[in-house]
């Protein structure tokens, strides 16, 4: 068997990271950059690890060094640079070489640039890469989206550096095209209404129930040990034990409190709105991080209103399993999100191997994963997470617990969009009739829309229409 | 002066309308359709009014009896059959003529047809038509986008034909090329969840309080004749009072509760969270739509957790409070998407105007719109409604009833997400210092992103970081 080998272009942070993963599994990774001054930095870095690392002068060096068929990663900004390049490309590559795009793409331009390399017989792969530069540098997470032949190049050198999970390689060839970007993108959304649970939840027993930055530390570390285990909880702990080194505070103190995003939460909320599966949970956290950067009008609006929060009685127990349970219906609607993709993309995605490969590595891993992978392997739920058995288990003991916690809370003037959002679709999901004939009603009063009966099939209209 | 003169294409029910409305202003209007067959029906209904309509076979005559410059308004599908037209036109036409998209379109294809025109030194009207079939026969809210040349054309003709509040026509040039479909969209956003603020309402006074339909009709009638006064409410109050023919029930007890949705409750909410305006009571109605359709998921979900919602008591008074506070939070996240766009495409839109002319002949026509048009006629708020005093006497006096109406009716079971997303939006916004600083301090965590502190500017990180 040959030495795995690979092209790499881009050593920035998170391809610099990639490389010496893979320098340091054996693999052999022929490695350009834009700018040739990054490169003995790069060299001087990888040190021994560079003995399996050979550096060139630019792309065209780098395409003429590896052997046919040819796998070169990009790791640039997935946006205009990322086209320029396939553009520059496409000339000097050969029948059955595949472009691998590793950043976090919009799984539209995936789609777009996969079938523009298909008409000139090459092969684009859409790989989302989650961990940041630890995940990168030592496994991450790995979504794969392209086409058997690139999969079968791919295949040893992304279960060399992928993240291992008791001797399982976090990563999957999830489809073609954009498959492997939008389940990036979908971890990513859900990552945004975890963050934002959390930070509810700091806000409740900050502001609410009194407690210090460092008491909240102390139960999200407890958390850790637990149920809630999870990357996101554990570095929370962590994060409200920090003190400033400039003023003696708890850092949380001194950070401005204006979330910036980039494009993937958004991406995923619009997405899902498009294909008519709300991510409300997933869309609040969107929201609050957009309202979070306005804060001169929440200054105004404070002053003329008032900001008032109210005291809360806050029981630990309960609080873990309302935020379980909040935890389960982010997990449910992003699953939602991959089925309603899956079905118009014709990708066939396997929910539990998504998963399994989001049980290490990536930023939301979590020992819930464990649950919702064996979840989706013992049932056949349709992809629908809420009717798994080991969730509805979860979610029967949480949601009591979760409801008290958002009423108190909002008639305290707690805001909690996120934990409220998680509450307001279960209540919708579990009712055999909701509300919307009134909303039929109004249609077709004011439209002459018709509704179904519920007594026959076919349009109707109402006697208002005679 | 002459006759004001237009030709019209597409006599389907909306075209048709629109059709009789102007001859009946005395407004000369020719006329044609795809297919043939309907014009005589169409001529035979004008009945005396046919004196101001000249019918063509085709588009071709059409535009051979259309004095230059012509304006020609399109009323057919504003999707591909639009653009289909388009390109079937453009050579026919002559520099300086309109064409008029009435429908329902996208303000994003409205963009690029009018650029499109443009390259043919043609124009191109977006116009937003709010009404229904009604409206259009007898007055509607018209919202135009285009050039003050086309303006000049149209703005005789859709002053006669549009409704009138108080003697002002509810017609306005709101900007150039998409403008008007973009306010169209947004007008509609802001109905989607007036809708389902309402659907909510009935479902927490049915299930909750007991009261029969009928009952809570009265109610609903009662609010429309005091400042809660509104078409929505006018004919919610008709609709809860209607008997089933067939079965002698009540007639919403028959309708499926399957809500239907076309384009533009999604575009709001799509359009919104692109430009960083997440309209959370928009999409809580949006979503609910969406939830609506998934009525065996609900089945499966309520036989696995039960659909109990718990008797309430609501105090009518308190319930109006809380509704209206509602619903300027609707109207107030509909505005900020309108101020969004029109920085984003220059369009310099004026709020007040905009409240003014959807004060009659549109479906969310209501006396609030009086309110909101002074609020911003009177105070320089920026666009943001929650800080014009008006809105702010309201939302004070309203906010502790919503509070506690979502506070008692979620411990009971009931869903409302779009009265809880309105409360949600407003308590983030009244703080002045909200939760995000936990978000930074994980994002600089896990993916070094940074975060701004409160009391230096640029960049930093946490001690983390070293």
């Amino acid at each position: 068997m040959t030495t795995p080998l690979i092209g790499l272009y881009g050593l920035g942070t998170m391809g610099a990271a990639l490389a010496l993963n893979m320098a340091e599994h054996g693999i052999h990774v022929h490695v350009a950059n834009r700018t040739t001054a990054e490169v003995p930095v790069f060299l001087d870095r990888a040190g021994p690890l560079g003995t399996n690392i050979t550096a060139h002068d630019d792309i065209d060096a780098l395409i003429a060094a590896l052997p046919k068929p040819r796998t070169i990663l990009f790791m640039i900004p997935s946006t205009k640079p990322m086209d320029d390049m396939i553009d520059f490309v496409i000339p000097k590559l050969s029948p059955g070489d595949t472009v691998i795009d590793a950043g976090n793409a919009d799984f539209n331009d995936t789609r777009r640039r996969d079938a523009l390399l298909r008409e000139h017989e090459l092969h684009f792969v859409g790989m989302g890469v989650s961990g940041g530069e630890e995940g990168a540098r030592h496994g991450p997470s790995i979504m794969v989206g392209g086409t058997e032949h690139s999969w079968a190049q791919l295949e040893p050198v992304t279960k060399a550096i992928a993240a291992q999970h008791e001797g399982d390689p976090c990563v999957a060839h999830l489809g073609p095209d954009g498959a492997g970007h939008f389940v990036k993108t979908v971890h990513n959304g859900i990552e945004y209404a975890d963050m934002q649970l959390i930070a509810e939840i700091h806000g409740l027993l900050h502001h609410g129930a009194g407690r210090s930055h460092a008491e909240i530390g102390d139960l999200f570390t407890e958390w850790d040990r637990g149920p809630l285990k999870s990357y996101l909880v554990e570095i929370t702990g962590r994060l409200l034990h920090e003190v400033d080194p400039q003023t003696g505070r708890p850092v949380v103190d001194i950070i401005k409190d204006s979330a910036g995003q980039k494009g993937t939460g958004r991406w995923t909320v619009i997405e899902a709105i498009r294909m008519g599966q709300s991510a409300t949970m997933i869309e609040a956290a969107v929201a609050s991080r957009a309202w979070s950067s306005e804060g001169d009008l929440r200054a105004q609006a404070a002053a003329l209103y008032g900001e008032d929060r109210g005291t809360l009685e806050i029981d630990d127990a309960e609080l873990a399993k309302a935020f379980s349970a909040a935890r389960v219906l982010d997990y449910a609607q992003g699953f939602r999100i991959l089925r309603a993709a899956s079905a118009e993309f014709g990708w066939d995605l396997d929910y539990a191997r998504i998963a399994e490969i989001w049980r290490a590595g990536c930023i939301i891993r979590s020992a819930l994963l464990d649950d919702i992978s064996a979840a989706f392997r013992n049932a056949d739920t349709g992809g629908e997470l809420i009717l798994a058995p080991a969730m509805a288990e979860i979610l029967k003991d949480g949601i009591p617990a979760l409801r008290a916690l958002i009423s108190k809370s909002l008639a305290a003037g707690h805001a909690t969009p996120a934990l409220a959002s998680a509450l307001g679709w279960f209540d919708t999901m579990r009712q055999s009739r909701g509300q919307a004939h009134i909303i039929q009603g109004q249609r077709d009063i004011f439209g002459r829309h018709g509704f179904e009966r519920i007594d026959a099939t076919g349009p109707h209209h109402g006697p208002w229409w005679g």
